[in-house]
């Protein structure tokens, strides 16, 4: 047991992951459960997900730990309802995909006897909601701690019981600045949500084809951007509202080289577009190597 | 069983996947093997694929049906090798995955005895070479079949042959006219590909993050990129060198599009992110509801 009594605010995919993973691995003795919306707190208790509370003080009142659960632009009034309650000596942590920005809305609402701590799984699913999380969606997966520049002893011992926590649910936890972390997801999670919300919204309005043509033949690549193209547009929403800028420079850089091959394509130079699709390639290789993705081809999808 | 003789020219995913197909189906009594690579040859020997022949001219010479399995930028040496000295009323077909182009390469050197009739297989993996094929690739998948405006009653019935050739594969097949293909093919493979090449090989090269920073990240997103990103590069940069009208259409119409997200990232328009992810997000459900794709969440993959 890492923690007594954790809050988890926000039931969906990762806060419902969580109370489950802390159940199973023991990492919490006792858990307590808020969410906004009265119809997930019904589902959360119908789920067995914990002590689901009436309101955001109740859940908190005795935690060791607070995990804000929710959508990076609701984390200032999670925080202004959750966290400025909190007991002496708890640590606040949150999930969100964005971190100077989270910074920004949560640390100030954070009484000095307490530790805010910020995090980010890179763990997901497609799915929303209380009854899409599991115990083992953080498992090998990586967690990123954005530690404060907070010069106390106790502080860097909150951010070691934290790391327990998180090994407990069975991620790997590396610790990052926030501002790097909001560079480096914005190429590897931020624009590849954007192209792929870009093209599964373009392929619905064509001209040219129709809709059922492309969900038809969808096998053949446009399928794949379905994907991460169904996740939770509030979330998305304010990803991008709140990591600006990190996100319109790699943006820059895509449209840059797609220009590229666009002039390749439109003058027939097939070495250009050899050489970068070569490149490509062996990217693929590199993340299975590093346990990042499943070696079985198709992802081992039935077809 | 379907054909008594058919020959597969080029042995790679698809042309090693019709060869076990066809055994295992029955759906054609010999299967005759012919690769221009002579290492392909010998491990395609080894795979028991078929009767590998030492010349193209070998391997058609008393084909029923010949199918060309090879890149679109090698149809026509393929055509010009293997398709001359085919036996009367043999079929010819391929399975390129742009067909305009590859009807103006072919058709030209099949013989009036013979019958041409274009077609393309919406299946594949990520894989490439002899080993990465198998038999149920095929299956559930569609074909699409591009006849030529043949008015010949000998004709309808080889295209109706064929059909029955690849419904024995495991195929639902469906016709269409070559212009039409492309243009569906551009949105729903071509577009995804090259975007997906795009964002892969820009990830590379960054300056601000560094490569092992976005493989390590990478499940966040990116990973899901990298999948078709690892398909055969030439066999893709023959594609956008043969379809390239179409691309350039489609590709005018993503960039556009593209453009609008990037506006209303830098003026902070929730609203209008909002409204698109969450019409991106509809169109899943209907390629999972149309068998395109398995609902299982994150493919099944293991986390």
């Amino acid at each position: 047991m890492i923690f007594e009594r954790i809050a988890i605010i926000g039931a969906g995919l990762i806060g419902s992951s969580v109370a489950r993973a802390a159940r199973e691995t023991g990492a919490a003795e006792t858990i307590a459960v808020f969410d906004a919306s009265e119809d997930v707190r019904v589902r959360a208790c119908a789920l067995g997900l914990g002590e689901v509370a009436d309101s955001a003080e109740e859940a908190v009142a005795k935690a060791d730990l607070v995990l804000l659960c929710v959508p990076v632009g609701a984390m200032k009034d999670a925080a202004l309802s959750a966290v400025s309650e909190v007991k002496t000596g708890a640590i606040v942590t949150d999930v969100g995909s964005v971190k100077s920005a989270v910074i920004a809305d949560v640390a100030p609402h954070v009484p000095a006897h307490a530790f805010f701590v910020p995090g980010h799984p890179i763990a997901g699913t497609e799915r929303s909601g209380p009854e899409a999380g599991f115990a083992a969606l953080f498992k090998r997966r990586w967690h990123i701690l954005t530690p404060l520049a907070d010069p106390r002893a106790e502080y860097a011992a909150a951010v070691e019981k934290l790391e327990a926590f998180w090994r407990a649910l069975g991620a790997d936890v590396e610790r990052m600045d926030a501002a790097r972390h909001d560079v480096v997801l914005a190429v590897t999670s931020h624009l590849p949500h954007l192209i792929a919300f870009n093209i599964v919204a373009m392929a619905e309005d064509l001209e040219s084809v129709t809709e059922s043509e492309v969900v038809k033949y969808s096998a053949s690549g446009f399928r794949d951007f379905t994907r991460i193209a169904a996740s939770d547009p509030i979330m998305w929403r304010d990803v991008f509202l709140n990591n600006r800028e990190a996100v319109l420079e790699v943006l820059g850089r895509f449209t840059e080289d797609l220009a590229a091959l666009q002039r390749a394509i439109r003058w027939g130079d097939g070495q250009v577009l050899y050489d970068i699709f070569d490149r490509a390639r062996r990217m693929r290789r590199e993340v299975i190597e590093a346990g990042q993705e499943t070696p079985a081809p198709n992802w081992g999808r039935e077809n």
